[in-house]
C-alpha cells in the first residue's frame, strides 16, 4: 500500500500527557493522586459521550467545561475536599499537561518529508492553542482541529469527518494515530488508516476490530513510511 | 403536578443486581472477584456507548455479545486467565442476575394502583426474557422494552424514545426509574420524570442537570404517587 498522505494525531493522551496532573494532584490529596487522575479522565471522556448521544448534540458543552465537570465528579466520588483555589490550580496543570518528549521529533522527521501533520481532538480550540505553544508544536503542524465546530466528540463520525474534510484526501490515505484505544478503534471503523501507540500495555477493544498497526511511541509512525 | 401514568424500570443495575456475578468471580479469580465485576460492567457500558455513537449504528452488536466483549477486556486487563469454560460460567451467571428484593413489592403496589408498568432495557430481548422470568416479574410488568428494535443503547434518544412510543403517553406523565446515574440523567434530559435510585451512595454526574427525585431503593418510587 501507498504511504499515507497526511498524519493527524490525537492530542490529550497522544501528544499531550493527560496523567501529567497526578504530581500535583498528589501534592493536593497525598495519597489519592493517581486515583484521581484516573477517574478525572474516565469521567471527563464518558461525558464526552453522554453529551454527544444525547438529544443531538443538545447538551454539548467544551471540553475544557466538561474537564472541569469531570474533575469536580472525581473529587466527590473520592471524598476529597476540592476548594475554589485547588480546582483553579488543578484545571490550570490541565492547560499545561507536559508533550510526550518525543513529539518534536517525529513532527520534524514527518515534515521533513513533506507530509501533511495535524491534530484532530476533543480539546476546544482554546485549550488546544495554548498546549501546542506550550509544547513548542506550532509550526510543525499544518492542522489543529477541534471537534468544537461540529459539537460532536469523537467517536461520532462527523468528529472524524473533520479530519478527512481539512486535509481534502479520503480517510484511507490519512494515518491516525491515537493512544486511545476507543478513538483508535473507531477512527478505524471511519476508514482512517490507524496506529494506536500502546504507553501503557493494555490490551485493545474487544470489539472484533484492530488498528491497523500497533505501536509503543509516536516514533513508530516512521514505520509508516519506510516500507 | 399530578401522578405519573406509568412507571418505566431500568434493568440492568436496577432491577437485576451486576455485581451479583462478583461472587462467582471470585471463587474463580480469588482475590480479584470485586475488581472483575466493576470493570467488565464498566467495560459493558463503554461498548454500548462506542457501537451507539460510531458510524449511525453499523457497528451495534446486541447486549449479550457487548456483555461477552467486556468480560474478555477485562480479564485481559487484569491478567486473568478466562478460559473458555470459566467464560461459559460467568456468562451463564449473568444471565441469571439476582434481583434487588424489593422488586416484587414495589412492582404489585403499583399493580395494586392501576399503574402502567414496564422496563425500558439495554438488555436484548432474550436476556430480558430470561431475566424477568427467573426473577418472577413476568406477571407484573406490561411491557418488557429492548433497545435492541432500533440498534441504539441508552443514551440515545431513540433508545427513551421507545418508552413514550410504547406506553403512549408523553415523557412528563412517565416516571423513569434507574440506578445508573448517567441513564437517570439522559433521561431527565429526554423529558421523563426520573427517579434516580442511588445503591452506593454515589455523587450524582456533574452535567447541572438533577433527577425529579433521589432515592435509596425502589421504594422510593411509591412516594411519587402518595402526594
Amino acid at each position: 500500500m501507498d504511504h499515507p498522505k497526511a498524519v493527524l494525531f490525537d492530542a490529550y493522551g497522544t501528544l499531550f500527557d493527560v496523567y501529567s496532573v497526578g504530581l500535583l494532584a498528589e501534592q493536593l490529596f497525598p495519597g489519592h493522586g493517581q486515583a484521581l487522575s484516573v477517574l478525572w479522565r474516565d469521567k471527563q471522556i464518558e461525558y464526552t459521550r453522554l453529551v454527544t448521544t444525547s438529544n443531538d448534540g443538545a447538551h454539548y458543552r467544551p471540553f475544557w467545561e466538561l474537564t472541569r465537570a469531570g474533575l469536580r465528579y472525581a473529587c466527590k466520588r473520592l471524598g476529597l475536599d476540592l476548594t475554589a483555589e485547588r480546582e483553579q490550580q488543578l484545571m490550570n496543570q490541565y492547560r499545561h499537561l507536559s508533550a510526550f518528549p518525543e513529539n518534536r521529533e517525529v513532527l520534524q522527521a514527518l515534515k521533513a518529508r513533506r507530509i501533511t501533520t495535524g491534530i484532530l481532538s476533543n480539546g476546544d480550540p482554546e485549550m488546544l492553542g495554548i498546549a501546542v505553544r506550550s509544547a513548542g508544536l506550532d509550526g510543525l503542524l499544518d492542522h489543529v482541529i477541534s471537534v468544537d465546530s461540529v459539537r460532536k466528540y469523537k467517536t461520532h463520525p462527523e468528529a472524524y469527518r473533520l479530519g478527512t474534510q481539512a486535509v481534502g484526501r479520503d480517510a484511507r490515505h490519512i494515518l491516525f494515530v491515537s493512544c486511545n484505544a476507543w478513538d483508535a478503534l473507531a477512527a478505524t471503523w471511519y476508514g482512517y488508516r490507524t496506529l494506536w501507540v500502546n504507553r501503557y500495555q493494555l490490551p485493545f477493544e474487544e470489539l472484533d476490530t484492530q488498528p491497523t498497526r500497533t505501536g509503543s511511541t509516536l516514533r513508530d509512525v516512521l514505520a509508516f513510511f519506510e516500507s
